[in-house]
């Protein structure tokens, strides 16, 4: 079957072995998939034992993106699914493969960026990582050994996109237009607002500080934002902020 | 959730690698399947390398049954999957893991004995032992990469036996959760904001005030706001007033 070329990148945030970065490239090329992207991975780059595990997928490793840190990775990136065994208490939506797969693959048709973010080996995603993506990705394991590693949830996310993609329903649904914005200007308004609410005095008292800052990011990464909303939203607290000024 | 004790075995046919063996056995027990069977493992038994990499899921090591043949393995099973990428000139019904592992249910429901056979690494199932199957099960891969190993291809067929066996996709989790907040809340908010910006000047000028209106109450209405946003975003607008009328 031919592969689908619109699809979603995934993103390996600081993965430790070389080993597993490999078999995450097979693992994708295994199901069609192509674009990874390595936020900082913890032996450098080039890492010759990706290379060597990765085999005949070793063009996904040559052709993978590296990035600094975890915001520039999905900076262009409309939507970001965060993968994560935990669900921490945060309210975000949380999928099962079969369900994130299916949202991306209809994002993606209507020309969005989505992005798949898997964390380290041995601790997963941080919490502050997984604030900033739209939704987590869950995948339903046997609580008594709920241990999955890189390469093979992976695997599975990669295998529902096969599922997915060769059941080619010309998806037509669409509620959420092709107007979405990058998440980087998400970030960005959210800083804004933060910034003006911090002058404000708005986060207090300062022991609560972090964790009221925490909930107010993590509730403007779940806001299915538009260009518009988001000029909306500055142009509102400008307002509000001049108003102040010259009173 | 309560882990499914009438499950299919998983037969592993003359494997080679202990590690591969061990990485089967995390694959299974991941996904709550317990019973695993070998014929004829290249390096004897027991294997200390599949001990060393099967980790917490040792337990299935112990416990699996050995055989000498592959006929001495299925002897007891009411019908047998044989899993092959490549289905040779066998007429043979052939399923997606899906559609295998669906099948496997009903027949273990009505209190058959099902199991799953896979190859060795290298080579995959003999003919002659496919033939003794009952259906051929084949991961759709990637045709120009489709070489899944053994642990990979154990690893797909027991979580599609989870999803299964859990019935997940009428658990939606709390994709959206229970806490968004009644759409009057919303609309209360947005007039709330929608007030204060009016007298702030913001829906200027005049002749596009309605349109600007009604962009922005679309706007707060498309928002998943739980019951905490609407809280952050009450107490955002407050505290700007509040410093407003202080300046």
């Amino acid at each position: 079957m031919p592969l689908e070329k619109k699809q979603p990148c995934f993103i390996l945030v600081n993965p430790q072995m070389g080993e597993n970065i490999g078999a995450s490239a097979r693992g994708m090329w295994n199901f069609g998939l192509e674009r990874m992207r390595i936020v900082s991975p913890r032996d450098g780059w080039p890492n010759q034992k990706a290379v060597a595990m990765a085999s005949g997928a070793g063009r996904l490793l040559d052709e993978a993106l590296i990035f600094p840190t975890f915001n520039d990775a999905i900076a262009d990136q409309n939507f970001v699914f965060a993968t994560t065994a935990r669900p921490r208490d945060l309210i975000k939506p949380i999928y099962s493969p079969k369900e994130a797969i299916k949202l991306a693959s209809s994002k993606i048709s209507k020309g969005q960026n989505v992005g798949f973010a898997f964390g380290p080996e041995r601790s997963g995603l941080e919490n502050s990582d997984i604030i900033k993506a739209n939704a987590i990705v869950s995948v339903p394991v046997n609580e008594q050994f709920p241990s999955l590693n890189l390469a093979q949830c992976i695997l599975l996310l990669a295998y529902e996109w096969m599922l997915k993609s060769t059941n080619l329903s010309s998806d037509k649904s669409n509620s959420e237009g092709s107007d979405m914005v990058p998440l980087m200007k998400v970030e960005k308004l959210s800083q804004y607002f933060e910034h003006a609410l911090e002058n404000s005095g708005f986060f207090y008292p300062e022991d609560k500080a972090e964790s009221m800052k925490a909930n107010f990011r993590n509730m403007w990464s779940r806001m299915p934002l538009t260009n518009s909303d988001v000029q909306i939203f500055y142009g509102m607290l400008r307002q509000l902020l001049r108003t102040n000024k010259k009173s």
